[in-house]
């Protein structure tokens, strides 16, 4: 953690949190639920006296878990608590674990955005693949029962990689408002790795690195890689979904509770 | 599995069951709450029609997990469902996951106890030593901010080894009606291994054999143990302990969720 004392024009700061999405209706601030930004935005206005605006690099769905998910905000130098960093963070944690957890916290330029200055964001999702279930593995994997073919389903991740429009893996946003009459928002996305591997004792590992992800974007391309692990799609269909551009064309979403944001890359 | 479709004198039945100990009050039936042998035996009298007396290898605290948790029990083989263990065990699962989870399933002797015939039980502690927390291993360890001397603490367990009298690191059983006339029950128990391992990502393993083990026994040397990892009590003090019988000597008892009953040895 960066212990120095921000000057007036150095007041951001940048949190890096990790929870367990479970009992959480996802990252973003939503009326009447009880979300990850909600539940750090009213403990931040109890420790720091201030109404933040929080900006996280990936907004979660309900049920996401993160491990590195970024958040940025502005904390005005009013008050002592304000410039000490290592107090608010250890505030936080006092008040907010286990579910959450703030992992580092640091003082960073006013033009550092959580969200817009990211490269890449990690994703990583767990697949149990064993007969049985694991009591363990319930909160943070998918129970895939059905023995699956690891060499098919890394064969057909890497369609994935590269720049491609994911119209046919994704949740197009909803238009209302103004909006209605914006244009498209682009669903081109840049994959950078995606890759399965064998973490022991029946779990699965699916990483994936992109500059961004649109809505349900992993979960979309998880579900379509188990039933290609499955042998009920072959993975060279893979291309074919992504230029049709249709969701129908691509599997059933994974359920969230198997995914987890990792870690997000910014400029060095 | 064993398949074998038991003999009129052979409708003994052991499973290995894994749980998380969180939603329980413990394994044992107990009045007006939720158990993890009062949840299996009400679904094997669903499954079966029959209201079996469950025997388990060993009766784990309110919040303790179980991974090798035996247990046996007697099923009359009127019903076709009572001759298929396979299937008992799919609709067990089916009933119970993902907070129980049925590992194994077997006919047995009729003269094997999942309680009396074990020759040893396996128990491990995990402790979470890292400054911050994690919401991932929150149900799952002890989390311990100070840092542990790790070569102090296996120092320090090299002590336990041995046939000793615990009294010292044991919950007395609570003594009513007519045995309050009988003897005090022993608490020598015969500890086959103690050792530390640094398991990474700052878990700690704490692994202990015995042939069996008293009440809160391994809580109460975890506690003690994770003194000496910060210095505040010698390694050398363990035998002191032992031989003093007293309570009041040994360490606060570490909390239940960081427990786990790992396996349990049989003859065979």
């Amino acid at each position: 953690m960066n212990e120095e004392t921000p000057g007036p024009a150095a007041r951001r700061v940048r949190l890096v949190v990790a929870y367990n999405g479970e009992p959480f209706h996802g990252f973003a601030i939503s009326a009447g639920v009880s979300t990850v930004a909600g539940t750090l935005t009213d403990a931040l206005r109890q420790i720091t006296g201030h109404a933040v605006v929080l900006t996280g690099a990936g907004r979660t769905d309900a049920g996401v878990h993160g491990w590195g998910q970024v958040v940025t905000f502005d904390l005005p130098a009013d008050r002592e608590i304000n410039r000490d960093l290592v107090r608010i963070a250890k505030s936080l944690n006092s008040m907010l674990e286990p579910h959450i957890v703030i992992r580092d916290a640091a003082w960073v330029a006013p033009d550092f955005d959580a969200r817009f200055s990211a490269l890449w964001r990690h994703y990583r999702y767990r697949v149990l693949n064993t007969p049985t279930g694991n009591p363990f593995e319930a909160a943070t994997s998918w129970h895939v029962t059905t023995p699956l073919d690891l060499r098919a389903m890394q064969l057909a991740s890497d369609a994935f990689i590269g720049e491609h429009d994911f119209s046919a893996f994704c949740r197009r946003p909803k238009l209302s408002g103004p909006s209605k009459d914006a244009p498209e928002p682009s669903m081109a996305r840049r994959v950078i790795s995606a890759r399965w591997s064998d973490a022991g004792s029946g779990i699965l590992h699916f990483e994936i690195r992109a500059n961004a992800f649109c809505q349900q974007m992993v979960r979309s391309i998880v579900g379509t890689l188990v039933e290609v692990g499955m042998h009920r799609r072959r993975a060279g269909e893979m291309t074919g979904i992504l230029r049709s551009g249709s969701r129908a064309m691509a599997g059933h979403i994974a359920p969230p509770h198997g995914l987890c944001l990792m870690e997000v890359g910014y400029p060095t």
